[in-house]
C-alpha cells in the first residue's frame, strides 16, 4: 500500500514529504493508520546520521500510535478500530533465550528496528511513524489500554519504557530511593513511572531552576548537584539514579550518592563518558550500567500501568510540517517535554 | 607490650626495623605472634604514600597468619596456641545495618584499617602484620582451619578475600562463565577461587605467553585479548569478569564480552580509568561494577573452602629483611604470585 510520511534525504537537508510503500499484509500482520507520533532524540539522531548507519531516504518515528485498520488471516488479538501502539522494534528471531523470555530488544540476532532495520524476510529497510501507515507483525504490536489518552501516549512506547524498563530490572517499588538525572523527554519519564511504581523520587539538577517543575512532576525533591554540602548530606541515600543525559559527561560526583550494591543506570547518552573513578565503585560496591528499551511484554506491561495510574508524558502538540522546527528546539532542549506529531495534520 | 617490625618512615626510604608498643589486652581481645605476612600492593602504596593518607613511621601488612599467645577475659572463641588470621580490618562500628548483616568493610562509619588506620578506643594509628605480634579483637579474629597450609595461608586475607567477595556476590556456582583479567595476586586467586566454586574460568590475557601458567592454576582456557576474531567469537560469553588490573585501563575491548546483566567487576585499579563508551552496556544491559574486601562472616567462609578444596595461593617466601626487594620486583609485576614474609626471619 502507498503511504505518505516525512522521511531525511541526507545529513543536511531538512525533513521533507516523501511518498513510499508499505508492505501487504502477511498472514500475521497488522496494519494500522498512525494517529500520533512521538519525536524522540534518536530520530534527530538518525536523521543527521549521528551514529553512522543511517540509509536514506529515513522516516523515523518510533513512539506511534494509532487504530487497526486491517488484520492478517492468522492475526488473533487485534481487530479493526483497536488503538494500538508500536515501539522502537518492529521483529526479532523469536527463537532465542532472550526472545523466549520476552526480552525481544536483547534478541540474540538483534532485534528490527522500527526505522533504519532491514525487514528479516524481504531485507528491505524499515520506515517509522512520521506517516500515514504502518504495517507491523502481531507480536511487536501494543494494545493502547482503554483510558489512556492516544493524543499524549505516544512518548511511552520510547522515553516511557526506556525508563520504565531499569526500573524493573533494578526491582523499584514502594520504598526504593530513585533519583533521575536529566529532565527532558526520558527524565520527566523516569520521574513519573517511579512515583507510579511507589518509590520516593529526587530529580538531580545543577540548579534549584527546575525545582518546581520537578515537583510538578511527582518527585519528592530536587537535589541541587552543585552544592557539595547537600550532596554530602545525600551520600548513601539512593538504590538506583536514572541518568538521561544525552552528551558525554563526568559520573563521579553522582556515584557516592548510590548506597551499597546501588546502581547508576545509563539511558541517555549513547558514547564516551569522562574518565571515571573506581574509588566510590570499589569502597561502596556500587555499580554502573545501561539499560535500552524494554521487551513487549514490559512494554505492555508499563502502558497498562499508565492507564491505570493515569500516568502520561507532558506534550506539545505540533504538525508533521513542524517537524524541522522542533528537532532545532529540541537540539536546545527547548520542549516540555516531549513533541508530538498529530499525523492528522499529514495530507494523505 | 613491646613488639618489633619493619616500617616506613617516609616516602622515600626503605623500610627499616622499628620497635614499637602493641596495646594491653582489653577484655575482648586476642593477642598473637605472627608467623607469617603476605605483601600486598596496597602496602607498597601505602609505604610510600600514593594515596595521601600515610601517616609515618607505618607497619604495612595485612595478610597475617599466626598463633594465639594470649587472650581476654571476654574471649570465647579463641585459645591460646589457636591458628589464626587477621585480614585487612581490625574493627569496626559492630552497630550499623551493614556491620549487623555481616559486611563489616561497608561499615558505615567507616571500618578500622589494619594498618593505617585509628584505633576506635584511643584513636592511635594501627599497625599492621609486618611484625612479631598483633593484638586485634575477638570479632575481627579468622580461624585457620586445620589442614591449611599456614606458610601458604596469608595471601587469602587480602587477595583470597577480595576476588572471593565478588565471585559470592555474583552468585558464581558450577555453570558460571568467569573471565579474569591480570594474572597477579589477586588474579591467580581469582582463578583458583572460582574454579573451586565450580565456574567455568577463563583468563584474560593480551598475548599466548600465560596460556600454561592460567591452565596450571586450574582455568579452562586463555583468551588472548589482542586477537580480534578470538574476542568476537567470545562476545556474550561470560556473567561475571574479574578485574584485577591495578593500573588505569581501557574497559571497552572487553565488555562485549558480558552476557546480558553480566558485572565487570574492578578489584585492582584504585584511581581513573579510560574513557568507557556506554554502548555495549547500553545495548547488552552490561554492568561495571566495584568490590572491595570481604566480611569477616564471609573470609571465614572462605578460609573453610580454601581447606575443604586445598586451595593455596602461590607464594614466594622472603625473609622480612628482603621487603623493599620484594617491593621492587613487585613494581615489576616479578612475582609468582605472592610474596610471603616468614616472621621467623625478624629477630624479637
Amino acid at each position: 500500500m502507498k503511504t505518505t510520511g516525512y522521511a531525511a534525504f541526507s545529513t543536511t537537508t531538512p525533513l521533507a514529504p516523501f511518498v513510499f510503500e508499505r508492505r501487504a499484509l502477511r498472514p500475521n500482520d497488522v496494519a494500522m493508520e498512525i494517529l500520533f507520533c512521538g519525536v524522540c532524540h534518536s530520530d534527530l539522531h538518525t536523521a543527521h546520521n549521528d551514529w553512522g548507519w543511517t540509509t536514506y531516504p529515513i522516516v523515523p518515528g518510533h513512539e506511534i500510535v494509532g487504530r487497526v485498520t486491517e488484520v492478517g488471516p492468522d492475526v488473533t488479538r487485534y481487530k479493526v478500530g483497536d488503538a494500538v501502539a508500536v515501539g522502537c522494534m518492529v521483529d526479532s528471531c523469536m527463537e532465542c533465550d532472550q526472545c523466549h523470555n520476552g526480552e525481544e530488544q536483547l534478541c540474540r540476532e538483534g532485534n528490527t528496528g522500527t526505522y533504519c532495520g532491514l525487514d528479516r524476510i524481504t531485507h528491505e529497510p524499515t520506515q517509522g511513524g512520521y506517516s500515514k501507515h504502518l504495517v507491523v507483525r502481531e507480536e511487536f504490536v501494543l494494545r493502547v489500554p482503554d483510558g489512556l489518552d492516544l493524543s499524549r501516549a505516544a512518548p511511552l512506547l520510547c522515553a516511557g519504557i526506556t525508563t520504565y524498563s531499569p526500573l524493573r530490572t533494578w526491582n523499584v517499588g514502594p520504598g526504593s530511593r530513585v533519583g533521575v538525572i536529566g529532565l527532558g523527554g526520558l527524565g520527566h519519564m523516569a520521574v513519573k513511572l517511579a512515583v507510579g511504581l511507589g518509590a520516593d523520587v529526587t530529580v538531580l539538577s545543577r540548579t534549584t531552576n527546575k525545582e518546581a517543575d520537578a515537583l510538578a512532576l511527582g518527585a519528592d525533591r530536587l537535589l541541587v548537584s552543585s552544592d557539595d554540602g547537600a550532596m554530602s548530606q545525600a551520600a548513601s541515600g539512593f538504590d538506583l539514579i536514572i541518568d538521561t543525559v544525552p552528551v558525554k559527561h563526568d559520573l563521579n560526583p553522582y556515584m557516592p550518592l548510590l548506597d551499597v550494591d546501588g546502581t547508576l543506570v545509563l539511558v541517555g547518552q549513547v558514547g564516551p563518558l569522562a574518565e571515571p573513578s573506581t574509588v566510590p565503585l570499589i569502597l561502596g560496591r556500587r555499580r554502573i550500567a545501561g539499560s535500552p528499551i524494554g521487551g513487549i511484554r514490559e512494554t505492555q506491561e508499563m502502558l497498562d500501568l499508565c492507564a491505570k495510574k493515569n500516568i502520561l508524558p507532558d506534550c506539545e502538540m505540533i504538525r508533521m510540517d513542524q517537524i524541522n522546527e522542533a528537532f532545532e528546539r529540541m537540539e536546545h532542549a527547548d520542549v516540555r517535554y516531549r513533541f508530538v506529531i498529530d499525523m492528522a495534520s499529514l495530507p494523505a
